[in-house]
């Protein structure tokens, strides 16, 4: 199958790449980036497809910027810390985020005739996010399959995998972790070690038993599990 | 209501437009440039909506013309002449346009609070289209409802009116016809005459009865009723 992955650059999308690429599918990588301040994600995006001789584009789409509001990812208020909790968590909603990026990658799957979109949605997608619900994915399955006359499927191999068991798979694919990031900082090459993607990203390699390369700013701080 | 309205500065956008108005809803405009040829268009948006005192938003997509593939809206071949026939018409479709518009609206919808997003879709719409059939929009619209915990829905108040249903409305609101724009070619202040949407903006006005203001090139071009 030829399939377009949304690719961030962090952990997860980032063993999925490697996961579909050990199934022989032919993958094409897609970055969107919103206008978020964490740029170096892409960077690193570009970098580990570089390495492994995959297309990659960048859809950038953050001329949007005056139409998605307030969210940390994306305007200048400081980003929350901590554990994810429903208030700080708010924060970093992009509104309508999901539909935004199967959009765009729909676009790109329908004009290079791939087969499906993939991303790296996981069980811990927290439900503080609307558009992770599966009616929601659902529906837009649906709608992405009538968006041209050549249909074109959503899948989720993820979906019921812990952030754990993804690390567990990385290290059996041979993922160079260490070349993945994923803070809402966006400070290259260092990890914050505070907010709430990196407590869950420490968390997961806890869990799994698996020594975390990452380099973290912070390296005592609290992991509450 | 408060309704994000798709605007393209085109005749059935600002029929639509000046209907909402009189309707008394506050309109927020939002116009799309995907990278198409035809920014014209979108100054006229910008031109009719500071004459109304109406707020407009331009999205700026151009940076997704690497993704689009071929269309003679987004690439350099020539633009089709005459009636809408199904080959020369493919040439028009941008991939998944109606889900990257409707996924944009929806994004400001969300973070402005507006309950509907509002676009001048009608019965003339070209089967050719796949993301115009119903189905297509009543699963977005589930999406859409989806999407946050705040639902927007997406309305279409001319689908079942023709291109000429629209002119008349638009003589009883005192529409500017001169002011609308939408040739595929784009050139400022006079349109081909003989592309597929002038082609059908011409027999709207024929059908209607209706004065028709619009300068065309080609005043003579055969129009096939």
């Amino acid at each position: 199958m030829r399939i377009v992955l949304i690719y961030s650059g962090g952990l997860d999308s980032t063993v999925l790449l490697y996961k579909l690429r050990a199934e022989v599918h032919e993958v094409l990588t897609l970055s969107v980036d919103y206008g978020q301040r964490h740029r170096h994600e892409v960077d690193q995006a570009s970098l580990i497809c570089k390495m492994l001789g995959v297309e990659h584009q960048v859809a950038d789409l953050s001329a949007l910027r005056p139409l998605l509001g307030g969210s940390s990812q994306t305007d200048d208020f400081a980003v929350p810390h901590g554990h994810y909790a429903e208030e700080s968590m708010k924060l970093t909603i992009v509104p309508n985020r999901n539909m935004l990026m199967l959009a765009v990658a729909g676009a790109w799957a329908i004009s290079r005739k791939a087969d499906s979109i993939a991303y790296a949605a996981h069980a811990g997608d927290h439900a503080i996010y609307p558009d992770c619900r599966e009616e929601f994915v659902a529906a837009l399955d649906t709608a992405l399959g009538l968006a041209d006359w050549y249909a074109v499927k959503i899948i989720r191999p993820f979906v019921k995998l812990s952030k754990a068991d993804i690390v567990l798979m990385g290290v059996a694919l041979r993922v160079p972790f260490g070349m993945t990031y994923s803070c809402y900082e966006g400070v290259p090459g260092v990890h914050c070690g505070e907010c709430g993607i990196c407590v869950e990203r420490r968390e997961a390699f806890e869990v799994a038993g698996v020594d975390d390369p990452t380099k973290y700013a912070k390296e005592n701080a609290d992991v509450q599990a």
